[in-house]
């Protein structure tokens, strides 16, 4: 296990009615807040009715600025900087999923930054100062909700990068597990796999001797797939989707990467999908994970060989991890489509061949990847893989 | 799932240089420490100097208090707060296990409290305001070093309780797994066995679909039964003391523990039992944990499967519970002993009945527990099954 500092100070408000206490939560900050959300479904289901309604009740002030994309850009960031700056607004309220959230962050670290916000994205400079932010998460997926980063995507240029300090991780979180009842089935779908894809980001290391959150991230890997089935059967299971919105918290708040070098190729090569074909990040990843595995693999097979045994029950054929390695990919893409995400680009509708594009901005830095330092032609390989 | 807050702000500092980040992390805060220690094997074994040369090369003045027993009393307390108040001293610095850490959380309330500090914990008096605190963990088992609660023996009437409050949750825990290299074999398997008890108070509860938790939960257990066979080995195994030593505090910093009513019957029971005959907390919950099995088992019997068959490979006999369950119970204790720990009063050189008086003393303030509801006759009934 290797030497860590773990620090998660984001206080989560878990309940049906958890929504009730952002009015004292936030007045631990401010009176004057600014309300950022996206293209309107918080106001089509009664989320936006009933967080404003308690703000009102609790005499804070709100400014208003939705319409966050999916994929966010850079625009609504420099307007929330302005629209903060203007208005001597010292807090950000972020209500809805990984994109608003991300969204809020980049404009929390502007509006006390001179040069420009994205300075923080493209030149890694480091933070030194943001606006206190809070969640009222609607999406359970990204964990933004607790975690120290944002991605943007740029679209002059189509990158799509992510910024991280200590300084943007949200000082609360209200989860309101019926606030999830009305996410479609492929957003519902999208978001598991993401929150899967940061368990198995941190699980896939080259570190040995991490034993006590391997179990852990096996478990709750086992968990969101027996709840997944679930909440896709009956958007209504409270008890499912409370599961699931817990899991995408846990998933990426760092418990489950703790003593350890995480990976984060998938990642990587996904963003570059989502962002020249405007790709649901999580579908993304249904895309190209099972073929991060088939080119990785022996890398440290026994590793993979364990996550399929325990996460996929494939049995422990000790002397074929072929056949190990090769069930439990089939199985993987079988559950991803089992909740409707998929498995290849074709069945992601992208028949086009920009693979030698891609794997050059995914690699414009250096290597991607710890488990298997992948390189352009790498890159190029595994996107050939997730063809068909 | 019940509505919760989860809310834990200990920064963890882990590593096997971790101690020399004190002096930066207490800087935050303070130039003037109190430094509260035990019986003296942080001198004996090099914690002590470590500490002292960071302490000193960051310019920190050090107070000194040790000299703080196991079930720790009052006395010390009120040294240090009078030492406190006298040299204006404004941080407190636990080097130790549970017992220190527990100590110097009742000096923090106590040096800002007009009135007894024992109002906190024998009248639940609400905390309002604590010196800040940091951890230098030396055992693992008691998860102090990142919980809001603190436990303390009166001696002059035998009441061992707790007072809990956020204001007295550390700051930081620096947590250096060889600082537990020459932890004696017995305090090495009392404080696995806390631990697990810990997960276990939590994990038996009548809340219905808690399964992610319940997952984590059992994956933990399995993984601190598997390195609790590495140290009794082999004390100088690094990662398996490491695996121990943060199992220790994910066991107690509510991760464990959220959406879900806990018990904490069997920490009340044994409470008595190490006020009384001065026995170490870890060793009483090996005699009286699977006594409470017994006794409660049907109030919730798949509970009690489950937890048998998850943690302890017990065969799944759905049509026999009863075998499960005695199975179950015999695993448990064989793994107890297996690590050298007592599992019944007669092993733990307890002859006498004081039975009467203890369950008189356990019950004072009501029933205690909340899996089953127990009064004072059936904690005496679970004494006499913990007998032999």
């Amino acid at each position: 296990m290797r030497e860590f500092v773990f620090d998660n100070s984001t206080r989560i408000i878990f309940g049906p009615e958890s929504e009730k206490q952002l009015g004292s939560e936030i007045s631990r900050f401010s009176k004057k807040v600014l309300l950022h959300y996206g293209g309107g479904s918080i106001k089509k289901f009664g989320v936006y009715d009933k967080v404003m309604g308690n703000l009102n009740k609790s005499g804070i002030e709100v400014f208003e600025l939705g319409g966050v994309k999916p994929n966010p850009t850079l625009d609504k960031v420099y307007d929330g900087i302005e629209l903060c700056r203007k208005n001597g607004i010292d807090f950000i309220l972020a209500v809805g999923g990984g994109s608003v959230i991300d969204s809020a962050k980049a404009i929390a670290m502007g509006v006390e930054y001179e040069g420009d916000f994205w300075d923080f994205y493209e030149k890694g400079v480091p933070v030194k100062k943001a606006l206190p932010i809070g969640v009222v998460l609607t999406i359970p997926a990204a964990g933004s909700e607790a975690s120290t980063a944002s991605v943007l995507t740029n679209e002059s240029n189509k990158l799509k990068i992510s910024a991280s300090s200590l300084l943007i991780r949200p000082k609360f979180a209200v989860m309101n597990p019926t606030f999830t009842f009305s996410l479609p089935p492929y957003q519902t779908a999208a978001g598991i796999v993401d929150m899967m894809a940061h368990i198995m980001e941190r699980y896939f290391t080259q570190d040995r001797n991490v034993d006590f959150t391997d179990k852990l991230s096996e478990a709750a890997l086992r968990s969101i797939i027996k709840n997944a089935g679930k909440v896709m059967e009956n958007p209504e299971d409270y008890d499912a989707r409370a599961e699931i919105m817990w899991a995408g918290t846990m998933a990426h708040n760092d418990i489950l990467g703790v003593g350890r070098r995480s990976d984060w190729a998938t990642h990587a090569i996904e963003h570059q999908l989502s962002s020249l074909y405007d790709m649901t990040h999580g579908a993304g990843l249904a895309v190209i994970f099972p073929a991060w595995i088939r080119y990785v693999k022996d890398a440290y097979i026994e590793k993979i060989m364990q996550f399929f045994h325990e996460v996929f029950d494939v049995e422990a054929v000790f002397e074929n991890p072929d056949y190990v390695v090769g069930e439990g990919i089939s199985r993987l893409k079988r559950f991803y489509k089992s909740i409707g995400m998929p498995t290849s680009l074709e069945e992601a509708g992208i028949t086009d061949n920009r693979f030698e594009e891609m794997a050059e901005l995914c690699t414009r830095c250096g290597y991607v990847g710890s488990f298997k330092k992948l390189g352009k032609d790498d890159v190029v390989e595994i996107y050939k893989l997730a063809g068909k």
